[in-house]
Formats: structure tokens, C-alpha cells, sequence
């Protein structure tokens, strides 16, 4: 089966830069494009979808809590209402730019905290519900937590999602960090082969856990994100999903 | 020929309130709902776009300078292509709202700072048709300026606005404040029935000019903008635009 | 012994109006001015500060959570030293303008969902006392809360606060809501009394819970706030804290 | 005479970074630190002010436009009373941070479109020094603007500031980008010398103005930054101010 490899695009910011976007896109396969909450603004939204369509990489809506001064990563109290519109808002302003060039969405992501909120809290994983199942595309989370129990029983679809360059702890759950730190690409494209062919992930103290890995996500601005990116598409080989032109 | 009525709308912003929407819903044609850069946010986008729905009033983009602070009503230095990102940005976010309920989009009208520029500032009305030529759907302006010239050159639509509650100087030329003042309502619509019959505003100091004035615009935050409404609602009888729903 | 009456004041934002400080001033001893960060700006800022001189009313910081789009009223996960570096920062800006005008501090209160985290929270409650220990004024706060405890345990002055306006649960604990409803101005002066004369507080179901009322809040945005404030007021009478022009 | 180098610092934002401070504060004698109008946060603000007093480096306030998504390079329309009240917000939040180190503030600097704007609008120009003149601090501007023109006649100190990484026009006007250029540092470093010594700018044409420079600035963000101040600190010698701790 066909893996994908996901990565956060678009991220930067007024006169800030975050993550080599330039080197990234023609590597991966999916996507996930800021829409100004977390990060990004109108001009980086506007870059991104041209280079992802010029590399015929998928686009998602990489949605996030109201929250440009901490990127997106403070969990916040929010009831689903209003986070169903803040999603709203996001996914509309993404397809905007997607419409003006042709294309159309493949994908919602949520965004740091807001994904971590939506596995442990059924409130936040029916409000991403809320605000996308009139689009018909699949939302990533990780599987075997409410992002896979909920989005399925709504009838979205779900596309389980491996973390290449974050940690799991002995419970197999994701480490979620507001800064994240470099990682060897050799052992990082290791432990994607690992997720992928054997659907298991091991923590700091080498417990294995159970995981499932349809789309591999890379952050851009983990440290050295190119080099564990390429070392992930080497590692995939054949597995590789093609692309959007392909 | 029918003469709608427009209003601004939906321009509360969090726990603050502006304009008595639930009135002038009833009131009005046409509804400039925010985009959230110089009011709004997507709570109260919603319930916009949902009260509007309910009494069949056509939707249009108020599209905005990115300044929060000072209600888009400050000018500001911007480039044409970012300025279009800017709009296209707003348009997008609304658009979503429109989507989820199975309604689309009317119009586009620039709010407040940015409405001036794009009158007076070849490249701000360049980059308003940018982020709408996809669209399909007129944009508001004042007929004789950059807004007529430039909007039915790039072969958008254009529909002439007149403003019932702000003054117009001795040249023909609509004075934007910052904050409205109060109007006589029984003035008001004696100035749009003169506007609309004889095609004519005058100054203050009485003096005359030309004016084309095809929808009609009354701001929420005018002091007695319901008041207002009604005056002018009464005084266009049988010249008032149906709605949608009718 | 004296007892104060604050409010919050200074929170309108932009064209945005909210409380009618203007009509409150002249009833409080103590007015809480916010900083920028859950409601006002510069402007209003500038305009309550002015305003408390002229009615001999003290000046505290009413520093918030970064969440202008919630109203502060939305919790955040967010670790101590940027919560001090947050609640610093507002000081600051506050202190300028007192600077100006030739007035000095009175007090800090924490606003909304952070004076709750503080009420709960230790990290949070010192990082407060992080950002005001070098002030030499008292932090407002909650009898019997970690508020009381960490603020006294670190050597700042202490100040017991009764919300008149916001209600109790079975267990004495303060419910915050993000809008405050109506009350009615008799049963709020009784419900001051009780606690500053007993001690004690009833629950919706009547059940009394000791508290202590050093200093009574009222908000100012809710609804009938003047009419509540005078009721408390009259009620007070001789045990009213003078001004600071007195 | 002495001449001091200037850097503007604490420029990066949430996760964002910009420009090398921990490379360039022990290279300058002055550090105008952002105050998180048009760049920075409490954190960066913090990490900054600690920076600098380690080295001791001199602090001033560089304040802005309220334009994060634009840096502050956008011009904006905007009144004198408004202004004072944004810049003195700002001064505000960067003085609590130096009262907590012990330190007092030594200058305060215009920042992007509104140093540019003081030098042309008088009105601007005003509202710097309404917000200043209880500070008994020095404001930096260009000699021969309204900047030295109403800084003076106000009563309050004028700094001469020459810019080591712009470049001037045939007038000797200075030409203010939003992105900043790569310089050759010898370059800039014979640029400066003709400054101080010849007091000579030379435009692209090589057309030869007068200016005068009693602080150098060098902009943190412009690329290279780190060896263009130590060219022009190596060709100062002996010139270059003392440091704080010197």
C-alpha cells in the first residue's frame, strides 16, 4: 500500500521564515498549508499553494487554535462551537487561494495543540468533524485515539498518521513539543520503516507500541527537517505515494 | 429600476458589540458581512451569515485592510499583490460560511480605508479585482471614480453605491470618518430619494453634484442606523429591491 | 474597616464600547484598567487613566491572558516564565501611563480565566508574583485559594476580593463566566453585606460558604453594572474605602 | 568624538527568529529593542534586555506601528494623539522589563515607516516627543528632518543617525525597504568612515550629500549583519563609544 509523506508548508510569517519550504515540497507528497491562525499570512498562503501545485503535492488545511504568539502549540479551553467556526474560517481562507489556482482541498490537519485537544477530548474531534464534512476529504490524526474513533463514526474519512520526527512514549502516545529537536535521519527513516512495515513504534526506553502509518508526517521546522525528509523518501522506495501530476 | 438597500454587518468582534443586526437583518437587501481584519470573527461570521440566510438577504464579502485596531478605517501602504493575498484571504473565510449553508456570494465591497484607496489608487483597485475576477459577482463602489473605471475595465461588475449617512464634500467627493454621527432620518431619506429620482447629493454647503446610486448604504454603527433603515426603506416603496427568498 | 469597591475599567477596544466606564468611575474607589491583552488599547488606556485621576479613583493593572479574540476568558496551558514575561509586559505599558500623568500603582488583578488558572494553578500563581514583586503593591485575589496562599507565602501584599456579580458554588468556589448575566442591584447589596458583615456567601441552592471581602468587584460589563454599583454602594455607607483624593 | 553602533534587537517573534542578537550585542554599544508593535513578545523582549545588560550595551525603545504582519514598514494614516498613546504603550511594556533589571532606558528610536514618517509629518513627529519628553532621553533620527528639527525645538536631546546598510538617494534622503539588501562589509565600513569623518553620504550614482552620524546603525536583519558591524567597529576604533560597563 501506498504511503504518503506529509509536511507543515506555509508556515512563515510577515518578514519571519520557518522551515526550508523551497527544499521540502519537491520531497514530500501531501501539504499542510498554514492558514493564519498558528502561523502564515496571505502572502505565505499564496506561495505554498503555487509551489505545491508546481510540484503536483496534495494540499491540506492545516488548521489550528486562535494562537500566532505561541504558534499554535498552548492548549486552550474552547467549546466546540466556536472552534468548529475558528475551522471554518481557517479551511475557507485555504480554499480561496486553492480556487484561484484550479485546485481543491485533499486533506484537513489539525495543528499542534488543536490535535492533541481533538484525541483526548470528543468536544474538539466533533468540532473538526463540524467544520469539514461538508468537504469530503479525509482528516489526519492518529490512529487508536478519538481522532480515528470519532472522524469514522461521523463518516469522514481518516487517514492514520506516523509522527518521523517526534517521540512516543511507553503507552505509544505522541510527545507533542513547542520546539522540537534535531534527529539523525538514518535512525529517524529506521523508525518510519519499522512504523510502516511493522506497524510498531518504540519510546526513549525501547518499549514497542502498536501505531499505524498511512502518511508520515515531517515538521519543517524540526532541525535538519531536508535531510530526515530525504532520508524517509529513500527509505520508502516503491512505497512512495505518487504524486498529485504523477 | 429596483434599488437595494445595503448594510454593514456582523462587525462585532468577541464579547464586543456593534450594530443592532438583528434589526436592520430585516431592513435590508443586500448585507456586507466582515471578514475579520477590521471587524468580526468567526462566531459572529456565522450568525451573519445565518440571520441573513433566514430573512433572504443576498451575502457580499466586506473585505478590509489587515487593522483590527483601528477598524480598517486608518490608510495604509500596500502593495498590489499583497493587497490582493489580503482580499483574497477574507473573501475565502466568508466564502466558507456561505458553503456550509448552501448559499453563495452576492458581491464584494472594500471597507472603510480601503474603499477610499481603491477609489483614488490605481493598484489598490487592480488588486481588489485580482482576489474577485474568479468570482463572478459585482463589486460595490462609487460611480465616476478609479472603483467604475477599473472594475468594468477588468470586466468585473460594478454597482453604484450611495451612502445615505456620510456627507459628501463640494465636489461630489464621500467624506469616510472614522466614527459616524447621528442623521435625521426624515434628512436621510430625503437625500437618497434625491440621489435615486434626480441622480443629485449636496454638500453641506448645499452645493450640488452628480451621483449614481444603485444600492443604497446605511452603517450599523451610524448612531440610529435602525431608525435610518426604516426611513429610507419606506421612502424607496415599490423601488426597493426583492430579496432572495422572495 | 474600611472596604473598597473595583471595577474593571478601560476595557473597551477600538470603536468597540464596553461598560460604561464613564457613569462607574465616579462609584468605585479602585478601578482595574486593562493592559491590551484581553480588551483595551492605548487610547482607552490613556482615557481611563485620566478619567480615575479625575475622580481620585486608584489605579491597578487588570493583566490577562494573550487572548484579545476570547476576552481573556478562555484558559491557556502556559509555563511560568512566559507568564510573567506576559503579565510584565503589561504592567509596563500601564505604568507608562500612569508615568505621564503622575500617578503610581495600586494593586495588580489578574483578569478572567488567568485569575482562575492562578486560583488553581501554582506555577501560575507565582508567575504573577514573578512579574509584581518589585512593585511593592498588593496582588488582588480569593480568600482561601492558592491566590492567598503563594502571593502571602511570597511576601506581596494580599487583597480579599467578593465578585458581586458573579456567582458561588456549593463549595465557596467563584463560577467565571465568559458573559456575565443581569442581576438584580437589591439582592447583589444584600449579597455584599453578608459577606462583608458574616463572612459568608450562599450558594444558587443556599448553601453559605465562608469568604472575605477586603474589596467588592463589580464588572462593568454586566448588564445594569451602574445600577448594581450604587446599590452596593449605599449599602457600604460608612464602611467605604476613601478615594484617593480624599 | 565618540560614535556609538546601534542594532535593533529582539526582533524574533513566538518561534519566529530574526537576525543574530547573541552575535551582534557584543559588537554594539546600543541596542534598540523592539516592544512588540511591529516585532517581538514578553519573551523576546526579556531575553533582550538580560542580553544586553550582560554586555553592557546601552537600551532604547524602538517603537513602532501597530503592524506585526507588516514589520512596521507600512505606512499608515494615523493621528498625532493615537500615535503618542501606541508609542507610549510601548515604552511602558520595555521599562518594566529594565526596572526588573535594574536598568533605565537611554534613548528611544522610531522604528521602520514611523521613522520615516516623523521625518515628514509634523504631526508624527510630535506624537514621538509627547510620548518621550517625561523620559529626559535622547530620540534618534536623521539630521536635517523634522526629526533634529522638532526633537529640538521641543526641548528634548537628538541623536544623528546614519545608516551603515541603506543606502541614500541623490537628495541624501534616505530610501527605507522592507527587506534589507546584502552589503559588501568593506564597503559599508568605508561608507561609515566618510560619514563620521567627511560627514558624506554618496547615493548609487555616487552623487555626494551631507550627513551627520553620531550613532551607526545596523540592522539585525539584513543579511550579513554580523560581519558588516564588526567591519565598521574594526574602522571606528578608537571613535567607538564606551560601553555601559566600561
Amino acid at each position: 500500500m501506498a504511503v504518503d509523506i506529509n509536511c507543515d508548508m506555509g508556515e512563515s510569517f510577515a518578514l519571519y521564515r520557518l522551515g526550508d519550504d523551497d527544499a521540502l515540497m519537491p520531497l514530500i507528497t501531501e501539504a499542510n498549508i498554514a492558514c493564519g491562525f498558528h502561523g502564515s499570512d496571505p502572502n505565505h498562503m499564496r506561495h505554498a499553494v503555487r509551489s505545491a501545485k508546481q510540484h503536483g503535492v496534495r494540499i491540506g488545511a492545516h488548521v489550528a487554535l486562535p494562537d500566532l504568539s505561541g504558534f499554535g502549540r498552548r492548549e486552550m479551553v474552547i467549546d466546540r462551537a466556536e472552534m468548529a467556526n475558528i475551522v471554518l474560517y481557517q479551511i475557507g481562507a485555504l480554499n480561496e487561494f486553492l480556487a484561484v489556482e484550479g485546485l481543491s482541498l485533499s486533506h484537513v490537519k489539525p495543528h499542534g495543540a488543536l490535535y492533541g485537544m481533538a484525541a483526548r477530548h470528543e468536544h474538539i474531534a466533533h468540532a473538526i468533524c463540524d467544520a469539514s464534512e461538508h468537504l469530503g476529504v479525509p482528516i489526519f490524526g492518529l490512529a487508536g485515539t478519538l481522532h480515528e474513533e470519532i472522524y469514522t463514526a461521523r463518516g469522514l474519512g481518516f487517514r492514520a498518521e506516523f509522527f518521523a520526527d517526534l517521540d512516543y512514549d511507553d503507552n505509544g502516545k505522541l510527545i507533542i513539543t513547542r520546539e522540537h529537536d534535531a534527529k539523525d535521519p538514518a535512525e529517524v527513516a529506521a523508525k518510519v520503516l519499522r512504523a510502516v512495515d511493522e506497524g510498531i513504534v518504540l519510546s526513549a526506553a525501547k518499549k514497542p507500541s502498536n501505531v499505524r502509518a498511512e502518511t508520515i508526517c515531517v515538521h519543517s521546522d524540526t532541525p535538519g527537517a531536508v535531510e530526515i525528509t530525504q532520508a524517509v523518501r529513500a527509505a520508502l522506495g516503491d512505497r512512495l505515494a505518487t504524486r498529485a501530476d504523477a
